[in-house]
């Protein structure tokens, strides 16, 4: 059964083109938003800001956008407030909260890629984190996660876009939590591509300590394992053990996750509750039996992808692929944007995956 | 000045969509077809052939259609004649030949990607692949470089798309060599990314036969030599040298060409022939001086960028960079097709370069 | 405590030079051996085949041996028997244990590196690969994993080298499974680099087929999960999981394995466990407390490196690390072999680890 | 006709080590020049310093040295006169030089891996670089390239060893140009991997700046050019273009190189004037005709790989490869110190390539 139609009916009226502003648009996930973006019907990005490049023509610092989308970048620094329809915050972690803070008023919708607006409960965020300095605003915030939390993302104003890390795990085990079927401990073993670090001059991060190796990291003190455990202790007592990678490539996360079942299931029925718990999402696609995601089958593409095998002794594996600049950041970052906005959800994330 | 319309208005009636067929649909040409024809305001793709997954779903051997994409491919061997209004031949030379005289009828427009029909002078051809089998149909056939032959091309029913390098390399010069400026001999540094050895199961191919390693290949006797010279010699009687290199990445190929002017020229000078010889071109551009190519900027997309320096005492140095898979083949042949048919030029092309 | 001389006095005369033949040479396997036994004081390279490539000197094949070892292939279907003192069986399973039969004499020593004589029992063989031909040698052979097993590779005439995925998992569990300390299931996920799908021309070995992505395969049914099983089964009766995953790059498997103890521990008296089991081992290195292995840190040596940390509520990770082509491979067949004729066990392994 | 025996009688006697100090040890050079002088027969390391990482075990570091190389790391701003027999200078241009007037006393051997001693020509290093302090140490300098300046060499104080880049084109063109055959202008297009950048936070070298892309640098600009110029204009009055380029690998420079003879000669002859140019270099390898030079077949060794071919017209392509890191720094630079120290050349420089 293909979607022919991917994408729903917008409520919004083509007429009139809605202002956007990329604060801290240098990143990779600042650029990828403008790539996506500039295809949307909706959408105007007519702001974005850099400290370190103010001043400069973002194609002459990436030609890749020579003679398609040439703006002078602005200060990161300046004041935005009242210019935009929809913030993007490309920013990190506490320098977020306070740009947040000045952006907010309650008609702009404001998407926060940064870890900030993620936790409802602050003291679990300041525990992982920092001290919060704009606590006000986290009761108006959501954590967007489209699949799980759309109802509360409709008409919100300030989004705690989710980690990628994250995404892919929650994703991979929320219609088994949902339906209460796990017993066992979860064992979450993620592997990310190098973007996923950002565009920063770090020394771990250089081809020549990357390639032809493969390490994991934060082992037990990644700042994304209280994320995750925080949406499975929504649905369950279960304890989970984060531990990510890190892999020789661009862009990709891959999610491998271990656990029980309270009582064992058949891996076609399990596939089948998730097929059920994520009817009519337009970009989770459940694998057939015997079939496992790749990475290079979501890249540069909004889906994520799922494959499980269930043993007959009740254990399970659970696979799950996203790419982490766009279903991992700035594609969610865009379908949040267009659910809060009253877009069709889909704009302009309907690019097929590329490979090779 | 950015272009902000990407494209011109198109002769087509939009009304009506146009059945396109790639024959040999599962390998990279093939893939990246249908990638991009998938957005294609114009375009069906009613018809994937390939005798290997006969019978198979395309989207169960490539899960990154899954939902999107779903046809079945039925067998190359079968009898394809008019059946579509566009055919793709994504096939070895000698088979396309084969293909190309099934299939010419005088009404349905065959874009060719392999090398049958890219020379006007069979014994070039012959000399360099096969005994050409469908020589009558060379007469009718046109060269698709649409920077160059876009006149001959509109209309066209057989075009013999470009090669890769030749792409690369023949944009990179043809501004000199149409001015005649160009006095010494050419030699031409081409490296490409794996794709372009095409998804075969190779010894040469392997990850472990590429990565990490980088060497020439068929130095002085590749079959783009020929391809790139008959080209050069219509303008000029210079003689290159072409030597092809394999670099350990998927997608582009960068081509580094070396040549002496008759007369030194500023560097600038030689940038303002070029931006003038491809004025109005949606997909060539020129850096500016100091700023060479990469192919990062270009990758996914149907760009090619060219930079280049020239030095006090004539020599002169010029880069340009390309997808292979795009520019390089199926971007171009959507070029061709949309030329030939009357369409936008740069319908379903639209997409920005991709990165990381 | 820095092991200033790695090695142990050898019993076995230098003036004696031993002969020895790879048996199906030109795979990724053989060439390492030749790399490696090139430096072996003991042991020279008198016999190498090679049914694709015989005739021909495998210099010409490979021109990194140029100047250096210029040995002429031979065919792999000759006899060889008699003509070594040891000989290395670099062969598919099934074609090994014809070869073995032949070759087994009790003289020369044989170390095979396909499955064929991992397996005490030989119907978990049968169950995971084939019918075994040559069950009479099963009772001769050895499982070749040293750190455990050296006492009966001493003398021996048949070993079954152990598999990449294998050495990595048992070795990273065994002072837990020895101790006893181990009580729940046993989640094992390994990634491993593309050369340890060996050198031939499959699809899913292309460049572009594994370059830029990652995907877990054989889930649930590849055959070292019953190799790992059995040797967990002799300590335990705990049950396994095995997923592996294909990382884009050439060598190096990293393998986390999950598990939960007994009683809690804290990492330092597991570490300290681990110190002591591999008490004088050549090529174990267990790393300190917050540290974790990287491939990198072991690419192109005998080592395996292993790291773990423990969690108060008994749940526990293990990560080693191994390159698959030395200690996964051809390094430990020598070591295996250096056991076996009372040679220095670290001789032609003491190279360092290679980076970038 | 394999050299058996691959090195020299040493003149040097065995029974006393010489002390090595690596001022600038955890670059990439400094790491590789440890891992080679591990196995030298003549020398111990006992001196490694670091401004970063003062105080530290270089195998906390870099965990590849665990249990083999544990030393202790000084400060690189130390006085470490008359400590030792040999210096190896791992720093960059500028502070090099300054080390060197500190170091210099005309009893130990320096071997400056930097540029500061590669130009006899002042005012040639001035014009590329920065003012020259220590010009009182030109004149006692050797440019360390063994395989045109050998008896130089023996028993310098103070070498400037050669560039990467210039490593590889000066051997590709020396066996013409001392023959006075070459008569055209020299194109000299090289491509390298990204170590050559050394091991510090650049954007420009981060990975995901770096993997899936290709590009040219510092065309017409680069500091090298010079440096092969002036070694150029020792045998001919021809001009050089060299062209740089990034490839997105660790470790390799493949350097194809254009020009016209002054009259046309066969390919084998060329190469015959070739191998006996280069006759009882332990080096420096000619492939035979239609065989071309592949990185991957030097990868970790001290080996430059050459191949050519000459056409009917005059023109030529010569191609070659090596080892940035060994025959393009540390290999060379152990080589320089072999031959000034007596010893053996190819001591500790016997490690066969590494593949894959």
């Amino acid at each position: 059964m293909v979607k022919k139609e991917h994408g729903q009916a917008s409520s919004f009226p083509r007429d009139k083109m809605l202002q956007a502003g990329i604060i801290g648009a240098t990143g990779y996930t600042g650029l990828a938003l403008i790539s996506m973006l500039i295809s949307h019907p909706n959408i105007t990005v007519n702001r974005i800001t850099s400290n370190t490049y103010k001043g400069k023509k973002i194609s002459d610092i990436f030609p890749l956008f020579k003679g398609r989308f040439e703006k002078v970048l602005v200060p990161t620094d300046d004041n935005h407030t009242g210019k935009c329809d929809v913030y993007f915050l490309c920013l990190p972690h506490g320098t977020s909260m306070e740009a947040a803070k000045r952006l907010y008023d309650g008609k702009a919708v404001i998407v926060d890629l940064s870890a900030d607006f993620r936790f409802e409960d602050v003291k679990i965020y300041e525990n992982a984190y920092i001290p919060h300095t704009a606590q006000e605003l986290i009761s108006q915030s959501v954590f967007g996660l489209p699949e799980i939390y759309r109802e509360k993302i409709k008409g919100a104003k300030l989004i705690g876009n989710p980690g990628c890390y994250p995404t892919s795990a929650i994703l991979g085990l929320y219609p088994l939590l949902k339906a209460g079927y796990l017993a066992g401990d979860i064992f979450i073993d993620s592997k990310s591509g190098v973007s996923g670090a950002g565009r920063e001059a770090k020394l771990g991060s250089l081809f020549c300590e990357v390639s032809e190796g493969f390490r994991p990291y934060g082992v037990g003190v990644h700042r994304h394992e209280p994320e995750i455990q925080k949406e499975v202790s929504k649905l369950s007592n279960l304890k989970i053990m984060f531990v990510p990678h890190l892999l020789p490539m661009n862009r990709g996360i891959l999610t491998t996750i271990y656990s029980t079942l309270k009582e064992p299931l058949k891996t076609n029925d399990v596939l089948t509750l998730y097929k059920k718990t994520y009817e009519g999402e337009h970009f989770v696609r459940i694998m057939d039996e015997g079939v496992y995601p790749d990475t290079r089958f979501v890249r540069f593409s909004n889906y994520i992808d799922i494959g499980l095998k269930s043993f007959d002794d009740g254990r399970i594996v659970i696979v799950s692929a996203i790419d982490n600049l766009v279903k991992g950041a700035s594609g969610q970052a865009i379908q949040n944007m267009n659910i809060a906005l009253g877009l069709d959800e889909t704009a302009s994330l309907t690019a097929l995956p590329q490979y090779p």
